[in-house]
């Protein structure tokens, strides 16, 4: 089985770094492959290379000998049942539940934090963070719900993460945190402690800190910012 | 284990659908409990119904004895893990990845189609397919991709769904399907065909069935009508 996982700029793909972090931290091997943002209209760069292989036009997509899987979440689940001795979900049939929904709540959810505190490793944005905190209660009110549910399983667990050991429903979650961190808003200690996990987890660091070294500046992935 | 499955409106809750008429189709016994829409505002009686089971305050939800699963795709999954001899997925397991992408991006996609052609089982909307098709070319696009994209899994399938027998994509792509139906959307002989199977496939008349027997009508659901 060989893999090798498309993925855009680490700087600005959460999604791209959801699948990326959990082939790290759990070492499964892959080849990674870059198609970098230039924007997302139907004849950019972007999308004329992503669907060559990928009708969706998005990233990630994991490329498996013959054939090819379009999504964060559907890669992942593949990676858990291929590899279901590495427990990329709980081993606890009760806690892989809670940790699916989690996970699909992710990845359906949380749309204004998504969309007035896009993601950017490298920016660090703390006034923008305190104006769309004054101006945009549905922000607000996301994060705080954020907040209150990430701690609550942050007490229950028997570890680091929201389930003991780090697993699917962390990466998925890791995007979200890492807004929190990068546009400084204020959060529970709970969160705060987890945020300073995930920034010390082996897969996390690597992929933050090959952000850091890009150069790209994406104008529209940049709604607060003239240059990096 | 048993199993009781919240769902909100038969008429108008695609996501409660998607669940159901699997667990249906595939005879895995639950009972099945309603928690109607009124309208989805914070102090709404739908709402706090919910959020007594379920803190991201949605249905579907699925108790299993002492937890809550609570989110459709999240359901799918516990499912198809706990039942694997039933096949929920392909038994490919390229076909099932293929399966998992297809859901996925239905679980976050096909966002226009939602948005100006609500789910409505009972109304038939002809009219107001033309209207929408002729003003808003984005949804025209969606389901122009949407088309291509069943066509070409229906052509290469062994069966008369997405993977040969009808798997949880069918059940995730069927909500989608009966809007094609009920706005009378021109398509493709293949899909067409496609929508024909899935009406008449066990799990969903049932639940098309007791939609059309419904007699509420919720206003925030109704963005085209004054009754049913
Ligand atoms: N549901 C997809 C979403 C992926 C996604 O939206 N990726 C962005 C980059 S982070 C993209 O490729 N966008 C292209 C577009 O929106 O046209 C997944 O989870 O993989
Ligand atoms: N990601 C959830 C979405 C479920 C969902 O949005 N359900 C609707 C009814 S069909 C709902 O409960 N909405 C309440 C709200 O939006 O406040 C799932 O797949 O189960």
């Amino acid at each position: 089985m060989s893999y090798t996982l498309y993925i855009g700029n680490k700087n600005y793909s959460s999604w791209s770094m959801r699948p990326w972090i959990v082939m790290q931290h759990f070492a499964i091997p892959f080849e990674e492959k870059w198609i970098h943002f230039d924007n997302f209209d139907e004849n950019s760069k972007f999308k004329q290379t992503v669907l060559t292989f990928n009708p969706f036009g998005s990233v990630p997509f994991l490329v498996v000998d013959d054939f090819v899987i379009t999504d964060s979440l559907a890669i992942c689940e593949y990676l858990a049942e291929q590899h279901s001795a590495l427990a990329l979900w709980p081993t606890d049939i009760k806690q892989r539940a809670q940790a699916r929904s989690l996970t699909a709540h992710m990845h359906t959810g949380y749309q204004k934090i998504r969309q007035y505190l896009p993601f950017n490793i490298e920016a660090q944005l703390p006034e923008i963070g305190k104006i769309i905190l004054r101006d945009h209660l549905p922000v607000k009110k996301e994060i705080e719900f954020l907040d209150n549910l990430l701690s609550r399983y942050l007490k229950r667990s028997q570890g680091n993460y929201l389930f003991g050991n780090f697993t699917i429903a962390d990466a998925f979650y890791a995007p979200l945190c890492l807004r929190l961190k990068n546009y400084q808003i204020q959060v529970s200690d709970d969160l705060l402690k987890y945020i300073q996990t995930l920034c010390s987890t082996h897969g996390i660091t690597q992929w933050i800190d090959a952000a850091l070294k890009e150069h790209h500046f994406v104008a529209i992935d940049e709604p607060y910012r003239f240059s990096r």
